[in-house]
């Protein structure tokens, strides 16, 4: 057990929430998170209501969130609705400005999260009114930018208090958890490490690319969203394992943008056919320790039990 | 105090060592942080025999050791012939390839760190026969590389079990310290903490800009290093903060290139001018936590009880 304000403020019991990623975070890996004492968070990613009602179905009677990517979410209200329908635990809203979408998430019963990937938008998201902030720095897998976890953690925990921020981004292992519990935040949201679980919604052979990956071989870009048509605003980028098509085409974004009539098809291909050298496979730089891909049960326990040890070795330094 | 594997093998008090900032990290600061029970690195950067020998002087009669860009050592080996007649308690060797230097330091009397950017490079390395592996992550500020602190350090820890790791990039205050003992690191490898100490070398204005600056402000760049003529082999960059310099040239390094012949001139100047718009202020991510410049040994003792505040902290949690 490790009680925090986060775990006070989700009424939960470790300090542990399921990143929303984008049609990998179903209902059956959210519930899973929530059973085994963590909060779930669906992520619909570009998916409509069809979805996200069966992925709400799917997570039974788990007490689960959803987290949306802003920008998109603007273009697509309709998500909203079909998720609020739910009474979603929590609403997580990143990538945008969060400010529209706060009063109406509240109004439904949901605590607010903002993930932010700077000190200004933490202060931003604050200001808006969010319940709690995720500090997300640019180890993560998926979209994010650039700065790092270690520093942002601190400087963001400094900006907002009191209110309670989750670390997002490199942290996979309980090491990780407890790291971000010293330099002051109230827990993690993890992506990459549930990615490589038994209830994911990632491939099998996704899944095996990252159990045999390092976080040297993961790089931030654009041209997996160029190639797929989905226009990300800046300074979001994508963190995914190193492939031959970022090699064939990583710093030759413009080159890309011209070929898109041969190779939006071709990568439509590869992705129908779960080619991995040309498909993307997202995936944090915490990948190093990632080696199994078990139940999430079974790695919530395994994350709590881990930071545990490491916070009492931590302690026992002091001499 | 905070005892560890590092505090063990260097044979000091806090788990805390000065990075050997170029020009920067004096025989003063080195000879201060030593003192303070930490173990001081002198800086010589591009600088010769004579900024050396001034430089051990300085430090008097404290224990200190020093650190070298190894690919710049190769064109100027006679800065490692000045520093071992000084017998330096450790020799740290980063960005390039360390080889074939380790025997001739240990032979010398020192040990020595092996500074890298990732999990690859922690791996050759050790099995060249470093002491102990610097595990430093992008958010550092000054040359390094990509890979984040938090995810590149305990898998670090895991490949080059049992060699002790020294953590850095991002960590400016003791919580930093904290997290980073948690991930399985023995200490830390602080440079932003210290450019902005009464006893660093950095101007009286960089100091000025650091305690003004957020870590939202900093940037990885070349252009500092092409205006400069210093021809630092990929994949490094220098992490400095954003000024209009970088405005003006940060992804538009070939017309930089182009525009040497009178943009070379005009850096020059300013930087011989204290010119800080045009001319660089190198600063890590951490630059968020440094408020103050205060003596070294004060930052040393401040470090130090706020890692042991954290850590306590941190094992309060476990309910």
């Amino acid at each position: 057990m490790l009680a925090t304000n986060v775990t006070r403020l989700l009424d939960i019991q470790h300090p542990i929430v399921l990143a929303p990623m984008g049609a990998v975070s179903g209902g059956a890996l959210a519930g899973a998170v929530t059973r085994a004492g963590g909060l779930g968070l669906i992520g619909p990613g570009y998916l409509g209501p069809d979805w996200i009602e069966g992925a709400f179905r799917d997570a039974g009677n788990a007490r689960v969130g959803i987290g949306f990517i802003t920008w998109y979410l603007e273009q697509h209200p309709e998500q909203f609705d079909a998720a609020l329908a739910h009474r979603p635990a929590a609403v997580m809203l990143s990538f945008g400005d969060a400010a529209p979408w706060i009063a109406r998430a509240k109004a439904a019963g949901a605590l607010v999260f903002c993930q932010v990937q700077s000190l200004a938008g933490a202060r931003e998201a604050a200001a808006a009114g969010a319940d709690l902030i995720v500090a997300q720095g640019g180890e993560a897998g998926g979209h994010g930018a650039r700065r790092g976890t270690l520093a942002l953690v601190p400087a963001v925990v400094d900006a907002v208090a009191p209110l309670p921020v989750l670390a997002a981004g490199g942290i996979a292992d309980g090491r990780g958890l407890a790291a971000a519990l010293t330099l002051g935040a109230g827990g993690v949201l993890l992506g990459t490490r549930f990615l490589a679980s038994q209830e994911s919604l990632a491939s099998a052979a996704q899944k095996q690319r990252l159990l045999a990956a390092s976080g040297d071989e993961t790089r931030r870009t654009t041209i997996f969203d160029r190639v797929r048509g989905i226009a990300w605003p800046a300074p979001y980028t994508g963190r995914a394992l190193v492939n031959d098509f970022t090699r064939r085409w990583h710093g030759r974004e413009e080159a890309l943008d011209a070929a898109l009539a041969s190779e939006g098809p071709r990568y439509q291909a590869a992705s129908a056919s779960g080619d991995l050298d040309t498909a993307l496979t997202w995936s944090g730089e915490g990948v190093d320790l990632v080696r199994d891909a078990p139940p999430a049960a079974e790695l919530v326990q395994r994350l709590v039990a881990e930071a545990e040890a490491a916070l009492a070795a931590g302690a026992a330094l002091r001499a």
